[in-house]
Formats: C-alpha cells, structure tokens, sequence
C-alpha cells in the first residue's frame, strides 16, 4: 500500500514521500526497508535517526525523528500502530460457507455467511449469527448461541447452553462451560458431585486465550462481561463475574462466585480465592494471591495481598532479614552488656 | 415436578405446600417463584425471611425460616441441594449411539449402549465399558481402557494405553497420559529425551479437569487413585501417584514421582516439588510452595511452606517489616546513647 | 530382548548371564525377573543387594552390586537408561499414509511417508517434511511449514504460518500461534484489539507440552531456539524468544518480549515479566517471580527473585518473624528499663 494512502486511512498528517509502498509493520529495532515503524514510548527515539524503515508514525511534538524515514503524526502513535497492522495483515480466514466434513445439526440455525470449517460439531439447537468465524475441529454444544462477528479457532469447546456475544473472539483449546468444581463431602468422606447445568454468559466484545477455561455454576451463572479481554491458560471457577473491559493477564485464576468488579487489571499468575468481590480498577501485580476482597482503586501485591507500596517497602527489607536479625543479636549483646556494667556501675553508688 | 414429590425423592420432611411446581434450584439471593433453595451456612440466614423461593431447604434447627416459601428438612441440606440439582437438570449428552462421522478402530471393542459423538477416534485395541458417553472430537488412543459409566467431554486426548476405571469424567480438554518432562543432559549439553512409555492408571470415581494435563512416566506409572477430584488447568507430572479422596484445585502443579496420599487438599496454584511424599490430610492454602515431604495432618501454607498458623503470624508481621527496621534503627540509637552515657557515669566512678 | 544384544546396542560391558530375555525397563523399586533397572544416585545402592531385577546399569566405580542381577557397566548410567528404554518400548504411531477421514488441502505439500491420523485439517498452502506423524484432531493451519521427523500429537493447533524445525515434538493439545494478548487502551476505555499475525519460529529438536501456549506477536516474531524443552502447561507470551538448550517446566510464564537466552533452567510456576533479558545459564527455583533481567549464570528464587542463597536465608527467617519481632520488643523493654536506672545511677554521680 502507498504510504499517501495508509496515512489517508490512518488520518495522519504525511511528512515525506507518500509515493513509498509499505508492506508491513515492524519494530524499530527490525524495520528495514518497506516497513513502517512507530515510537509510542520516549526511551525509543534514540534508534530514531538511524531506522532504516521507510516510515515512522510519531507523535506531533516528538523531540526525535528520523534521518530519512518518512513521518506519520498521529495523536495516539500507538493506537494508529495497532490500526496500521490491521490494514497491511490478514488473518487468512476458513472460505465463506460451511466444511462438507463437518457435523451440523439438523436444527442448528446458521446465518449464510458463516465461515465452518473441517470437522466442527454443531449441536441440536445451537444458533449463530452473521460472518462468524468457525476454524477447524471446534465443538459447539447443544442449544449454545453464538452472536454476529465472532471468531472461535481450532479446538475450542463451547460447551452446552453457552451465551456468546457479537464480536467475540475465542483463541485455541479455549473450554467455555465446563462442570464446575463442585462436591459434597459424604458421611463416608468420598465427595458427591453437584451437577453443575447452569448458565455461562460471555458478553461483547470480549477475548478469551488459547487453553483458558471458564466452567459453569450449579445455579446462578458465570459471566464475562462486555469487553473484558482474557489471557491464555486463565481459570475463572463457576459462578464469577468478570467486569467490563477488566483485563486478566495469562495463568491467573478466579475461584468459585467471586465477582471481579469492571476495569480491573490482573498480571500473570495472580490467583484470587473464592467469594470475594474485587472492587472497581483495582490492580494486581504478577503473581499476587488476593484472599480477601478488595476496595475499589486498590493496587496490591504479595501474598496475602497488600498495598503495592507497603509490598515494596516490605520486599526491600525481606532480603536483608538475615542483616536485620544480626542487628538484633548485636542489640542484645550490647544491651547485656551495658546491663552488666550498670549493675557493676550503681554497686558502688548503692554502697 | 411438584414439590411433594421432591421431598419424597429427597428423603425431606415437607413443611407447607407440597402442590407447587419446582422448576430448578437456586442461589438464595437470586431465587424467585419455581425455584428451590437452601441454606447450608448460618451466615446466609438473614436473607431467608424476605426470600422469593417457593421452597427452601433448611437444617432441622435452622434458626431462622422464610416467610412465605415451603420448606424441606434436611440433615445435611448441602447435600440435599446437590441432590436437588441432579434431579432438575439435564445433562444433554449426545445420542445413544455411535456418530457415523467417527472413526472407530476395525477392533476396539464398544460395549452396545454407548454415545459416541462426531469426530472422534478410537485407535486400535481400545475398550469401552458400558453406558459410556464421549463428546465429539475425543481422541482415544490404541490400547486405551475405559470402564463402565464414564463420561468423556469434547477435545479431550485419552494417550495409548491409559487405563481408566468407573464412573469417571474427564472434563473439555484434558490430556491424560502424554508424556513427562525427562531429559538427560548429554556431554554437549543438549537434552536426550527419555522416551515416556509406561501406564498410567485413573481409577473409580475421579473427575479432571478441563485442559488438566497428567503425564505418563518412562518406567513405573502414574496413579489417580479412586475418587480424587482434580479441577482444571492442572499438571501432574510423570510418576506422581494422587491419593484416593484428594482434592486439588485449578492450576495446582505436581512435580515428577510424588505421592500425594489420600484425602489431601490443595487450594488453587500450590506447588509441589518432585520425589515428595504429601502425608494423608495435609491441606495447602492458595499458592503454597511446597519443597519438601510433609507428614500426615499438616496444615500448611506459603512458600517454602510452613505451618499455616506460623506463616499466618509470619505474614502479619512482614508487611509490617520497615516499622520493625524503624524499630531496630531506634533501639541501635537508643543503646548507642545509653553507652555514651553509661561511659561517662562509670568514669566518674572510677574515679 | 536378550540381555547380549542390549548391552551390545547400548555399548555396556556386561557381567553375567547375556542369555537372560529382557522386557522392559523398571525402576529399581518395582523391578521384577525380565527387567532392566540402573542406579545413576548412589542413595539407592542400598537398594541393589536385594533387587529382583534381571540386570542393572552401574557405573564402573559403582560401590554396591546386585547379589543376583547381571550388570551392563556405562560411565553414563542415566543416559543409557534413557537409550535402554527406547530399545524396550513402542510408541503406536498411525500407521503409514493419511487416514481417509482427513481434510488436506489441495496445494498442501506432504512427503510420502508422512502417518496422518482421522480428523486432521492440513490448511492451503502448508507443506510437511518426511517421516511426519500428526495424530488424530491435529490442525494445521494455511501456510504453516512442519519439517522433518515430527511429531504432533492429537488436539494440537499449529496456527498459520506457523514454522517448525527438524525433529519437534509437540504433545497433546499445544496451541503454537494463538493471537498475542495487545490491546491498546482508547479514550472510552475500551480496548482494541493489536492484530497479532506476526511469526512464529520452533526450531529443530524442540519439545513442546501438552496444552502449552504459543502466542504470536503483531509484529517480529516469537521463536523458540533450537533444543529447548518446554513442558505442560507453560504460557510464552508474544514476541518472546526462548533460548537454545533452555528447559522451562510445567505452568511457567513468560510475558511479552522478554528474551531467555541459551541454557536457562526454570522449575515449575516461575513466572517472568515482560520486556526483559534472562541471562545465558540463569536457573530460578520453582515459584519464582523475575520482574526484571537477570545477569548470566544468576541463580533465584522467591518474588521478587533475589539471589537463591539470599533467599534461603531470608525464608529461613522469616517464618521466625514472631519470635524475632518479640525479641525486639522484649530489647525496647529492657532498654526502658536500663534508660531509667542510668537516669537514677546518674543522679547520684552528678550530685
């Protein structure tokens, strides 16, 4: 594409030659010829004079610039980066209509322009909206809808009865609707499963990673809500509620009913237990284990979890505990010492 | 189906109209007219005077009850509440029958009333017990076994030769006997792989999780015992052997050739390292690290883990850690004055 | 097997009878007549005099030896264990050519003597090396390279494009080139999606875990180096790269555009944050968080990871947090004490 054109598309003001064709985005450190590149982040524009790329998109009052690329100026460099990338990729879809060798219900209601590819299962009942992307090997339960625009990869299993919004985009081996983890202990200490049939609802506009699982409740329901965007290989245990636009970053996990409120941010691995509510924006270091709910705007770290800062403070110390302890011998010593030669020091004053 | 007839399927003591129409069971801040409810914890009991339920099942000497909704008497209402759920809910499998797009080896061996759905393989010399269901695009291997009355759902891979006993489910996903992590580090420093062939062993009664992973070992085996309950995303390595009754929660690791013994507990992300034995009842709070053998009984938490009553104690304190180094800092000056001070007292008494 | 030609094969010198019939390999534990067994850590040379075992791998210099075993002497004994079980086991591939039940594209290029099990989707444009074996329910996406002497196992998802080396293994249920997790933030708060259609590079003799995940970046690439080892359930996040010969073991995480360099050993749960550089030689205990780079041949632990021997020390203490913060007080008490007796022994002295 012409840069003239790619910077119509992307309304950005052109500096220099749009007559260029730009055939990827890359970044700085690797663009070459033929690729745009972009600087959203200060600490990049030393490597400005010396791109070799035909164009970078830089904010208007960006202190470096190339020596030779062209510019693009762009309020938002990194959202016009994220656009550009959709406009020079392609995501090589399954062809327009619905794999012979696939397994469609008699009573399925597809839209017409679906995409199915080979070997998807379609359960009795189960409905689907308009452009939707189906790759290979995908199970759609019974009676499970699924709503315009979405797009499920290979190997995903939405399970029965699942609610899915428009725009929803499920990654590889995703598991929507499994049986929660949910027992009775028996008199005799074996564990009685409770059936676990109830609702899963997954909102517009929402991610779900490669491998996440999201199980289903006994009574009441799981629910991801509009826009929440999902990592990989993340757990949400039956009966949560995931926010609006809450972000949950690959490997952390959710137990059972806890409500996570919208605009959360959650870093890789953090866990949170069952029941808790987890107030509006709060934010979640790497690895953070949240055992009691949290207040909203909170911004925690360690386990259990606590104030980001004390975290800091604390962690600092940590790691010179075996210093702190020595001081405290030494504390002693001393103390016994001078306890020593008070009591030799008031004998004579006692005499 | 009419209350009266719940009790009686229940074993309940019906209190008021045995006429109304349940129609499924739910949580007691969302229960509304046609559903069942319950009160298993005494701190939900305020909720039951202004609650919507037409019927709520409640323990003998439950202190409070509901204004207008019947009631069920039960000893053990959680119990009668997942009995409850089972009674009212479907679990849509698919058809009896085998799915003719599936592709069953010319010698496994399929009992009559099984529901094998679309897409899925049965290799050769694989066996299926009775009233087994397998949802679609199931891969079981060659030589595979499973039981009577297990439940297998979508995606999951059921490895060569796995053995799998009664009345087991394996949840969207899982893999079981793929093979463990072993390498041996060769004189140029790459990695030989061992090759990992032998059994792995998954008896009565046990439920895994959607995308659980367990591994089979190169020699020996690896070992669910009966009635285990292993929720999603979880890793059990090569030779682990998990005990009967145990319960381990989403995202729990097990590393290679441990023994977990029975009735086990561990809470979502623990961590176990290789060649441990986990004494029977140890229970592991949220994310502990667990280094080394733990004798039966133990309550533990943090990592490395220690008594969950120390660690508590422990953590109280080292979020408080600057204030304790304030503290020293302060003693240090404090002492430091005092034998500046006890120099000049004792010169005069030397005097 | 006889245990002549066994030693033969795996170069040993054997002691004892080379007539004896070989099985299969055992742990010295459960060996039994017909079994081969080894001692490569001397703590189970007192194991040796009573084994059942047929024959045993011993170091030349090996202390003990079995009362009745034959003996296969090896400067490697754990290396020609690893041989000795490859000689002793099968690995039931497919059998040989494409199952009918397959959806191969037409302009997929596949060599002739690939094994391709039902249900798998080779997408347009892919091509696979010699000697390939994809199991049942594989998906291969349009334009994805496979070289030689692979091994896919079922469920897993090789995305577009995606290329993979001489000699990988990819276990059950492996996703390899979901969508990297990038969204940039908008002015309404919502997120948009960051296109992820960047490459993916598995390089020759690297083994993938069962329902692993591979996410691949918007732009550059995300490449695991030649020899690595990756096992279940580990999450590498867009744009990473993994260094040659590095082995990361179940449920670790690597977040966005973080390098680990060559030799790099993470036990289970370790986590890393993005955009950093992991030394060549690192090694970081299981549980482990790195929120930053780390110099070659560092060795860590706990969050945030310190120096394994700092951390060791730390940990040790602070489970005494308690008795520690009591001597501090009990040091505060007696300090008062000896404040005020100073304050009284100094009295008399100023008199």
């Amino acid at each position: 594409m012409k840069l003239r054109e790619l910077a119509d598309r992307l309304n950005c003001r052109l500096e220099g030659d749009g007559e260029v064709n730009i055939r990827r985005v890359a970044g700085i450190e690797h663009a070459g010829p033929g690729d745009l590149t972009f600087v959203a982040n200060p600490k990049y524009n030393a490597l400005l004079p010396q791109t070799r790329a035909s164009a970078v998109i830089l904010a208007p009052d960006a202190a470096a610039r190339p020596s030779s690329a062209a510019v693009l100026r762009s309020d938002t460099p990194y959202l016009t980066f994220a656009h550009a990338v959709g406009l020079l990729t392609d995501a090589s879809p399954p062809p327009r209509g619905i794999d012979r060798l696939s397994a469609i219900a008699a009573d399925a209601r597809l839209a017409g322009d679906v995409s199915i590819g080979a070997f998807v299962t379609i359960g009795a009942g189960a409905s689907s909206g308009s452009r939707r992307v189906i790759y290979p090997n995908v199970v759609v339960g019974p009676g499970a809808r699924v709503a315009d625009d979405c797009v499920i990869h290979s190997q995903a299993s939405i399970r029965e009865r699942v609610v899915i919004g428009n725009r929803v985009v499920v990654q590889d081996g995703a598991v929507i609707g499994s049986d929660g983890f949910g027992f009775v202990k028996q008199a005799d200490d074996t564990h009685l499963k409770i059936p676990q049939h109830a609702d899963v609802v997954v909102e517009d506009d929402v991610e779900i990673g490669a491998n996440t699982t999201i199980d289903r409740p006994a009574v009441g329901e799981t629910r991801i809500r509009a826009g929440a965007k999902i990592d990989n290989l993340v757990q949400i245990a039956h009966g949560v509620t995931i926010g609006e636009r809450t972000l949950l970053a690959g490997q952390v996990g959710i137990a059972g009913s806890t409500i996570v409120e919208d605009d959360v941010v959650m870093a890789g691995q953090v866990g949170v237990a069952g029941h808790l509510r987890i107030g509006k924006g709060v934010v979640a270091t790497a690895q953070t284990g949240i055992p009691n709910s949290l207040e909203p705007g909170e911004f925690v770290s360690g386990y259990p979890a606590i104030a980001n800062r004390d975290w800091l403070k604390a962690s600092a110390i940590f790691r010179h505990l075996p210093a702190l302890k020595n001081r405290v011998v030494e504390l002693e010593r001393r103390i016994a010492e001078l306890e020593e030669k008070l009591a030799a020091c008031r004998t004579p004053s006692d005499r």
